[in-house]
């Protein structure tokens, strides 16, 4: 039988994924959990369901980064503000990102691309963000950024869109657990536990 | 000084207040800390704001009711689905949740219209809920309806409504320590750590 695992489906523009980014490496090592990393273009979804979470929505939006600030300070990890939003190209770093995962070094670009645009201020997916974060993991942009663009890698987004939106996903990060579905970060906990006993429990 | 407090913001067609309503009484009791229940009208706020969150959104909809009910068997909450949703005339319920709280009866009133709403599908808002819910409390309905209808109790809901928005609240339940805002059931540990260590933190 395959070990547990719980599949981590994210887009590379969503701001509380960066939370889940930054703690999924020492959440498997204290949970003993896998996680499949698996990058997909929200933003595609969102626009067919005539929802944009908050570009137009100045009090939910300022309400959006203190929370994520708290709640970074909790999990310790760094972060900057004002972060650059929305990421206008956030499609380009999430096509870089399949590029990753088929080549094994998907979840050290999304961790390093991370760590620019919310602790240095350089918007996802845009120049310098794209090229310094393949180079901050060893891989040559130039390289990463024939193949984001290949329609190949394109192809390969638009699957794993349409595999999110017949899963029934309309926001990153969610974490699934068979046919269980845990929208956001704060509900990782309950994906774990529901991948543990099949419920979700306190703490 | 005072004792330690959390502000407790809820509308009365809020789908997830569910779960702090019928949680609150408890965590008072093993935290030691006090809620003060301010009834308002979020619609208004939603409204202007144009974002009704989950009305013509039946994918994130579906999500919402998965959720809420494991998160309710998690705290031994009863609930049956189908909960009917949107309750088209939550305002009702908002003014009865005014004349209550002026009156002492307030939590018991709310505790009891959403045991009716969540549990035995009776809308929140309409009948027979209101009058249920008043009977279930030892209070009249007639002589509450006629409470809640009065100039005095829509002009102290309008009151409390811009007292929200002023505070920068855009969802129920939102929880106020001081002058930061937690939003949603789940932020409730948050707020709790907020107000004991100004700080949030695990667990």
């Amino acid at each position: 039988m395959a070990a547990p695992h719980i599949d981590f489906w994210f887009t590379m523009g969503s701001t509380y994924s960066y939370l889940s980014v930054s703690r999924l490496a020492d959440v498997e090592r204290s949970t003993g959990m896998t996680f499949r990393w698996r990058p997909f273009h929200l933003l595609i979804i969102l626009q067919e369901m005539k929802h944009i979470p908050f570009a137009d929505k100045p009090t939910k939006s300022a309400y959006m980064w203190r929370d994520i600030e708290r709640r970074a300070a909790m999990y310790g990890i760094p972060m900057k503000l004002p972060v650059p939003y929305p990421a206008r190209q956030s499609v380009v770093a999430n096509l870089v990102a399949i590029v990753g995962m088929r080549e094994n070094w998907g979840a050290d670009f999304v961790r390093a691309a991370y760590r620019r645009w919310f602790q240095r201020g350089e918007e996802t997916g845009s120049e310098p963000n794209v090229s310094e974060s393949s180079r901050d993991i060893g891989q040559d942009p130039e390289r990463v950024l024939t193949l984001a663009n290949s329609d190949d890698t394109k192809a390969v987004l638009t699957a794993e869109t349409d595999a999110a939106r017949e899963l029934g996903i309309f926001g990153s990060p969610t974490f699934i657990v068979g046919r269980e579905l845990f929208w956001g970060d704060d509900r990782l906990a309950d994906a774990i536990n529901w991948c543990r006993f099949g419920r979700v429990q306190p703490g």
